[in-house]
């Protein structure tokens, strides 16, 4: 881009994250030289905006960079000529979280924050408002790009590309933990492994590895089958059977496990629900409450280590990573969801996928796959991804119907008596941000 | 064909539904002139095969059409220059299904002949079976055509298309009972209606419907919606959700109870497996003592009316339609099994699909579909048909992985550990049946 | 359709080849009842359309039939509620066609009516008029078929699937008369015989041949191998050589002399220009004006035998058969101009291809081909087909690009420099039928 | 890969672009640390290659760098434990080559050494070579690229891909020639720039360029529309059509202008042809027995200026940057030819396609396309590929009937009879070397 100063804008920017983001342009100031940074957020998230605006504030103020900081909830000036929006945005925050884990759990299904009915759920609420950003950039920052975290990452992605002009890249921390954890494993730097990752944000798989240009996918699953070494912080950390390693002949993502050990995974939420009364969102909140008494502390002026059981490691490393690379034309590979193309040839053209993409000036450029995906691997990933083409459908145009067959076919519910009782009570429950759905009824 | 003489081979001959067959050869003879009918079957069928072969004797006689009839136990000698080999088989018979019913439900998973772990575990079975049938045809009769009824009909279809150069076509009654019902709804002959079916065997879905030039899907699915009319006589009759059926934009078939009512369909096949210890296998055995006790009586000379219970409606219609058709060139359209090539461009172009199909003196030629499948639909076609890719290979070549994953991609299965578990069961259960996999060992 | 009384309307109603299709409806009216019929054409064609209407009302008085004739100028009034639209129009008349036979000679490339540059010069006047006809259809028939023999016959039914919501059939003597002929080699009926083809309208490949079941392929390449005698009247009737048809796998249709024997069938064009100064349009020009004369008689109440030398054998047939297969649902195969679809998978879904269909209430159901096509029919047929991708943008938008474009692309022009130059020459020489492109200069 | 050592083996080493490639090893033996270097080739060019050995030794000594040079004629031991096998020979020599461009010219063809009937007859004969080196290297070497520069280097890299294991890669000059003029245009380092190339071998069309974030695309067509700056010394510079490349959407590599302005390529040639006796092989004899004269002079070093008029700028750059980068696990990006794998989704998956790669240490990675190819690109791809795979077949099963069509297909030859004609004097004049069609009879 060779501009000499740059705008960013994060959209959501009373977020905990955003210490991690933070300290990630910090560090990288001088090869992604923002000089404007523009925390927005909306008016329920005032107080936690000012928080973290001032936490922001000690930290730049700590590291001397040149960066003008401005807090506000105007999100038409944020978003004004930025070079960049960074949207990390939660619609109806953590209570709507709450919400989206306890009703599945109702229906004895699994209840998560970014599939099967709660991911739903959430991108019900999301899409809607992701699409009125972009509304506005193609207003107000026709150029700029828009980096996604805000789950479900990779619907929205595809949401964007399918509703708007703007350019978007979704990002999520897994693939480049992933990448972290399996550098660990061989003792090797991160830059030394070349590693193909395949599927859609959250149900992504590692299908090799290169290392010196050696293939080593055998040794590697070897490695992992039955070892649990390799997961994220966030998720319960169950074991993979070795043989079911071996015969899926890739390395499943965390989030897998929620699939692949769907009875446990349930088991074990349920049972926490019934004891405690509490699902994971709950204990985001007294995390989140913990992290917000700490950010206020005057003396703190650096991201506290505390932010890492959030859950959000490598959060900022993806986001600067990929920012910076288009800015500097870096040409390097990062994992991250872009329009399919045809790259994962059993999917749609138009749909988002989530693959090794070579990062240049103009955004990324998706790697071809080495082979086609084995049957095991395209059958659940087409099933999942007709469930997000059906969701997003929904969001967009308010579909009850689309709603209904998005539940049906998704493999974590099926049922379809059971998918139109809890899609009728997700309605109920989250009616006031989905105006979308108000015309609609459900018989 | 324009021969004189046709010589049909039925190889699993001692079946009860084998009078359904001799009843249409009957019915059909001026139009396609059997000379030479063999029933085949193994030693373990010896008695039934007796018993059927003697009843067939007396219904030809009662015809008096020139119908020679053979009963053997020598298989070869029944192929031998057959012009069309039937197959009707049951690899292990009413016992290897019972066991395939129950393993499932101790897993608390759907326990089903032909879809799901049982249909799984029949598959196994199964393809061994017909695949040494076409060994045998190619070297004694490489010219006939194999008409399956064995199921998993599509399962094995594809496997006889991938292993074999035999030229063969899958068959259920299914559609041509679907047929036959939404003609009756509409008052009209089933000549007069257009039905696009698509999918595999046991999950296809009827798209769309043309009276007179006219599309009238619309109005049909708001007939059938919440009617539970169209259905098969072995599957409980439980009633399609209004909304659902308007959303998913099709009809389901009988079948796809299983999947979209699987909560439903798994307690009644439970409660009445805990309350009475039987599955469906268990009437089967009880009404087909019944059958061939009535088959017994010498003073029987057509097919019983009781046969109709055993759910076989149309089965001699469907089967002795293709062969006429192909006998007679004859044009028209029937929804078989067959290689996709293509029409269902979201599937593999080697796997198997049930669809519309013109029958022509060379075989069935499938006819485009007149749209691309909606992702409700392609989701969960595409699941299942990974599913049956990776269940024949598993079945082929004796291959554990294959078969784990394959369980593990099944909607009905999900879970890896279950999958795992009630596989291990399943190999056990039948081991005298799968020599393919005596060198296997699971970890 | 079950109605009693069906409504046609023929757009070009005073051309030549109309005598035929009077006599087919005649001849089918009994299983096609016809009880409204108009013939419609253009101010400057007034004079052929009396001489026409004068006949067809004798040949109708003749036969007893109650066909209600109407002769009109007002579009209109004849498409106004008709069950088929037929168009079989010649805009700017057989001076247009002349012009287009001879301004590609002038650059030392075939000048041929329906491809290479006079093709498309011809496809240029035509499809704007056509899609007003499909315009009008959908404003006063949107339920009619349009049935349409106007060349380029294909270029034209993709326009109209592109650019229009009508149905639509495009429809061409070539197969049915390659049927007919291979029947009588093979000395049997044409319903015998099963034909496939694949391709695209006037470059279209009889790839196989079925009869009685037998694939007979191979021995009939080695019949017309190295014989002429499948051919089209209008076309000089040059050898195949054995050697290339066996190594092409396929039998040729005869348009594809212009490709494959190029060179000597643009001697044989030059040399007749050269000598005599005329082209087929002035041969065809005098036989019109014989057939015309002819009309005239009023003793004459049938379709004279003349107008075979025309080169319209089989067109009423072809035409007659579709729309009653279509009225009566009749399911027979026929090969027509339909959308692609995916059957034909070397070709995008968006455009139209010639194959085998089963004529439906509803219209062509086209059937899947036996197997993929082989790289050297796969070839020739998708740069013909960029081609006409490219004529029916210039054609609609009137855009000089994808003009240039598409005649640099055909295999018979290939040159820039030269399609340049005949392309400024064509637009400059139709100038009065190509308002689309009245506001596009040429550099 | 890490190794301290490399060994290297140039098959043709006695070409007259070698001095180029030393002057690569020699310039990037930092970070390309080539330890044992072998110059192989046949027994008729051994004076050659003793000349280049002589050179070559003296351009190592004078660098200092450890480069311990082998010159043999035993090609296997060349081969054993290579790590890259770099391919640049000449089967018949530039005799050959003589032939392959006048044949045609008796035919009124253009006879070209890489495309048309000349390009033909190349790669029929030099793919069996090559496949008998991949045999050597798959016995001898399993593990090392094959780096082949060959003409016609596209149809060679698909043929081992299709008939050997070995990893190889096919290189041209003209891809890295036509960024640098494109730089040199902007007056900008190539590094700055991202050029999305697409198409296959000697027919790539640049699609599109990103300079810092954005698409110069449109300013760049205007600047090379009508100015002949981007082209291929051995090439006629003929200028391209302003209104041409702007409807064209792209800019053509030099080689299209044998397909795009055909006419005035053959007038050039046949008139050079017919006023000196000449074609560009008899010029290359001259020049290259220049340089075999200055090459031979015991104080020549380095590579001598005059190489350059041969034509083979970069072709040393192309070579090395590849090796260096799978050596080094660059991941830059470089057009080369690779398996297609759904890149360009309108040809088929297993052919060679010439596309922007990542290189990293297990080889390229090819990029998507940012967008579908349009038809007028599309159209002349397709039929040159058809024409590639029956080349391929043809050469490498002697196959007479794949040579038949392969001709007919392609643009350049298209009349069958021409294409006989040609193809049995190619045959008749190539006898020597074409030892697979010794067996194969033309009628």
């Amino acid at each position: 881009m060779k501009k000499k100063q740059l705008k960013i804008a994060v959209i959501g920017g009373g977020s905990s994250y955003t210490p991690e983001l933070i300290e990630g342009l910090i560090r990288y100031h001088d090869v992604f030289p923002v000089s404007e940074l523009y925390l927005a957020d909306v008016k329920p998230g005032e107080e936690k905006l000012r928080i973290i605006g001032e936490l922001a504030q000690r930290m730049i103020d700590a590291s001397g960079k040149p960066i003008k900081l401005h807090v506000t909830l105007d999100r038409r000036e944020a978003i004004r000529g930025a070079d960049f929006v960074s949207t990390q945005i939660r619609v109806g925050m953590l209570d709507a979280r709450s919400r989206d884990e306890k009703i599945p759990l109702a229906y004895q299904l699994i209840g998560q924050e970014t599939t099967g009915a709660g991911g739903f759920a959430k991108a019900l609420r999301t899409i809607p408002v992701i699409l009125d950003i972009c509304r506005e950039m193609e207003e107000l920052a026709p150029d700029a790009f828009l980096v996604n975290f805000t789950n479900p990452a990779g619907i929205v992605t595809e949401a964007v590309s399918k509703y708007s002009k703007i350019r978007s890249v979704g990002l999520c921390n897994l693939p480049i933990s992933t990448k972290m954890q399996i550098a660990e494993l061989y003792g090797v730097d991160a830059s030394e492994l070349f590693i193909e990752m395949a599927g859609i944000n959250h149900l992504n798989w590692t299908m090799r590895l290169v290392i010196d240009g050696k293939d080593q996918t055998a040794d590697f699953l070897e490695r992992v089958a039955g070892a649990s070494g390799i997961s994220m912080k966030n998720i319960p950390d169950l074991e993979w059977d070795a043989e079911f390693i071996r015969s899926l002949g890739a390395l499943p993502c965390a989030y897998h496990r929620y699939f692949y050990m769907k009875d446990e995974m349930y088991r074990e939420m349920s049972v926490k629900h019934r004891e405690t009364g509490k699902t994971r969102a709950d204990d985001v909140k007294e995390v989140e409450a913990e992290l917000f008494e700490l950010y206020k502390r005057p003396e703190l002026t650096s991201k506290p280590p505390q932010l890492e059981k959030r859950g959000g490691a490598y959060y900022s490393e993806a986001a600067v990573q990929l920012m910076k690379s288009i800015y500097n034309d870096t040409g390097d590979i990062q994992v991250v969801n872009v329009r399919n193309n045809g790259i994962i040839a059993c999917l749609p053209d138009d749909v988002a996928i989530e693959v090794n993409c070579v990062i240049k000036s103009d955004g990324p450029h998706p790697l071809a796959l080495s082979k086609p995906l084995p049957p095991q691997i395209r059958g659940l990933l087409q099933v999942v991804k007709a469930y997000e083409e059906l969701t997003i459908e929904a969001a967009v145009h308010g579909d009850y119907r689309s709603a209904l067959q998005a539940l049906t076919v998704h493999p974590l519910v099926g049922d379809e008596q059971v998918a139109k009782a809890v899609l009728d009570e997700i309605l109920r429950a989250n009616a006031d941000y989905l105006p979308q759905f108000s015309r609609v009824e459900s018989k």
